[in-house]
């Protein structure tokens, strides 16, 4: 069967079984359950993490207490506090499981190596980064002009087995709105 | 003098002078009026823009005609409708010039050329990209997490500058806020 990694990675470059098992041995896996932490707030964040299978939240905790959701992640997505990793700064954002999760951890420094080591890496993490930026700046104009309902639609349409996957109140707090008018979009 | 790329290109990363003249050939000069276009809601964008000088904005024009400000851009800054751009498809941003402007252009095909004859600026524009990927996830938790007043403070402190080069409304509409809201900070 495919690794999922290489699967993931042909998507955007042809790479050969063994540059894979090269890339792959700058890899470390990882087991975490339910409830876990992949990244807590005030700590060094020294791995970015890409989803093997199971699902993880990042979130920003306000002084109230308050969680705002900033990404779900789950089967071949990545997730970190990128802010914290690329800078080599504590967290301010938490990485939690939603679901018992598996990954693989990328140090920056296995990163940097790779990256330095196989050009055809460094393309993949920019074309990656470039989608993500796209990913983030939709989301930013979707925070700006939509309201509840067109967010609420726009992630169904885009991710639908989130919503059979995440507790409804999580979601809401994704979309920054109450869990009210969640329960009155989802019932429309 | 220094080429303002060359010396923008080497915070990430050093190139000999003939490297530079390699990447320099691959980009076309351009001048624009204030009030001009570079990206043209609906029409294709060929171009990604780096500022040699001037002012421009990035925006969102919505069916109600309201304007959402996604960026601005001055010297040494990337802009463009990246969606549209990466994907080659039709603008749905508009950007335009604040004061005259000139920038140099980089069309999708020059860019993965360069990218793939020279690892070192697949390397810089993977560095950028994942900058560029951090700042809009904090503008993403600012929007969800902060008030009008967080918002206004962090802007004048990260740009001191743009506070003196663009229309106060403009700012008010990049915060998400009314004109009114922001006088108001401002003369605190």
């Amino acid at each position: 069967m495919l690794h999922p990694l290489k699967h993931h990675i042909e998507r955007i470059t042809p790479i050969s079984d063994q540059e894979f098992e090269y890339i792959l041995s700058h890899f470390t896996p990882k087991k975490f359950r339910k409830h876990q932490f992949l990244v807590q707030e005030g700590n060094a964040v020294p791995n970015d993490f890409f989803v093997v299978s199971g699902l993880v939240k990042a979130s920003f905790t306000n002084d109230e207490q308050k969680e705002h959701i900033l990404q779900f992640a789950m089967e071949d997505w990545w997730v970190c506090d990128y802010q914290a990793y690329f800078n080599q700064v504590n967290a301010t954002l938490n990485v939690d499981c939603l679901e018992d999760t598996e990954v693989l951890c990328l140090s920056l420094v296995n990163r940097e190596k790779l990256c330095a080591d196989l050009h055809k890496i460094e393309h993949f993490f920019r074309r990656k980064s470039n989608f993500g930026y796209i990913a983030l700046q939709q989301r930013i104009l979707s925070l700006m002009n939509n309201d509840a309902k067109e967010r609420y639609q726009q992630l169904l349409k885009q991710h639908p087995s989130l919503f059979q996957r995440v507790p409804k109140t999580l979601i809401a707090s994704y979309l920054g709105v109450s869990r009210e008018t969640l329960s009155r979009l989802s019932a429309q």
